[in-house]
């Protein structure tokens, strides 16, 4: 049985743990990662601190590290590092590479979290998978053969950003005006749901009037819904995967939305079939992702 | 050195070429494809005759070819044939590949076209290369270390309906409302040139207008690249290319919109950089990219 390390650095957490080729996590220990204080020194030996308790480090095949930010998967650096202080341009999976002399490879949490389903989950078998986390965000990543696509700087499946409806008001500076995420994300419901009823209102509490038969929050998720079903038409004109895994927060109440989201999807997609679209199925798909980032031998 | 065997089927015509591994074309047939006519026989003997006169098939390392429409790649078939009568799910490919006992690959003329310049025109060298044709129509190909991203059913690079603009007039039925090539293709800029002038205005002499100076052929110009701009920003945020290659007829006056186009691109793409943006080299892309299937093995 072949071993890898997977871990799954964060801004306030870091898990790291030794999968086996199943899928299996056999060992697992995990600490606060220091990420949004620093200083990047005590981040990484937090980190190596970690990798020191797994059993046979050497004997494994190599070490997948998911990152909270864009990956140059080229210089194997992170281009920008908002939530790990230092960490912009710095080599740290070099150093622990050159510090364990087996194999090191980085990406971003959300392709990490991708490659699991592709791997492992509910896309297990299928040739091109498109993942998409729909939580408080809105992210995405394209796994081929078991290979994902991280782009020239790490941006391919940054498809928060993506416009799906012209004339909207521009929320933050980050994103386009009628962006997906500021249209549709668990953020942008919340914000949606506070306008409506006046008062700060969680996506939670959207989803709960919506099951209790409220007509105008049912309209709001609906419109959030057509939003999704748009963007899943514009990947499938682009990369035409045989499956959607959509995971992440606000996919837990799907069946308030997936719906009107599979039916505009259908309707704005001309190809001959549309994907399957099915919900995501792991429960710890960060380590797991980067550990299989390991099996699969990094991106193309 | 290595031989290839290109051929671009299309609905009137077909041409043979015999390529070697620099994408020297050294050996080239053409006939009528009787496409549009059928029957599905006399197209295929047209295919073989050509073949037929290429000195050492057999001594060659396989056949590509390019056919106008998408292709199910995983069972090497097209499964919608509009200029190929009966060529629906035709296992042509098969069918020449026992012929000659070489190994037989298909894939649609606009991802060939994409992978010629991707291997040897104007990406060269590049990992992540988008190609995209502003012609009549407006189609894209998506290449990965010089392998082809087909989809489930040849649907990826199909991104004429992609909607890059609310509230438009739906023009066929076989593209949104709003679809990039129902408002910024040939065929648009056409159309919207005839009702801007009242009378049937084709796109060169639109062009030539903007070129003399009139104001409102430029303004239509620049909604077009505004369009166009768009569409190569929500690409870039699926895909992160390191660069865009554009061909096709409307690229050629490219000096009048290219400006405007990329200006949009870089507003709307929140990337670490934009990609590099570039016009296609190549003359004969058609049978390149098919021989250059055989080179790279097929697609991913």
């Amino acid at each position: 049985m072949k071993y890898y390390i997977g871990i799954d650095l964060g801004g306030t957490k870091v898990r790291v743990a030794k999968v086996n080729e199943e899928g299996k996590i056999v060992e697992e220990y995990s600490d606060f990662s220091h990420g949004l204080e620093g200083p990047r020194e005590l981040i990484l030996n937090t980190i190596i601190s970690l990798i020191d308790k797994i059993d046979n480090v050497k004997g494994c095949e190599g070490i997948g590290i998911a990152v909270p930010g864009p990956v140059d998967v080229y210089n194997m650096v992170m281009p920008m590092a908002v939530n790990l202080v230092g960490f912009k341009d710095y080599p740290f999976a070099k150093i622990i590479e050159e510090k364990y002399q087996i194999p090191v490879y980085l990406d971003n949490d959300a392709n990490m979290a991708g490659l699991a389903e592709a791997v492992l989950g509910a896309g297990k078998g299928k040739p091109i998978v498109y993942y998409l986390t729909h939580s408080t965000g809105i992210g995405g990543a394209l796994i081929i053969n078991g290979k994902v696509v991280s782009g020239q700087m790490g941006y391919a499946g940054e498809i928060a950003n993506i416009i799906v409806k012209d004339n909207c008001k521009k929320i933050n500076e980050n994103l386009n005006a009628g962006a997906v995420e500021a249209e549709s994300s668990g953020t942008a419901l919340a914000r949606k749901a506070s306008e409506l009823y006046g008062e700060t209102t969680s996506t939670k509490t959207l989803f709960e009037n919506a099951r209790k038969g409220n007509l105008k929050a049912q309209a709001l998720i609906d419109e959030a819904a057509k939003n999704m079903g748009r963007l899943l038409a514009t990947i499938g004109q682009i990369v035409d995967p045989h499956i959607f895994v959509i995971g992440g927060g606000v996919s837990k109440d799907s069946d308030l939305y997936w719906p009107k989201m599979i039916e505009t999807y259908h309707e704005l997609f001309n190809g001959i079939k549309p994907a399957l679209v099915t919900k995501a199925e792991l429960k710890e798909p960060g380590v797991l992702g980067a550990a299989m980032l390991v099996k699969e031998r990094g991106n193309v």
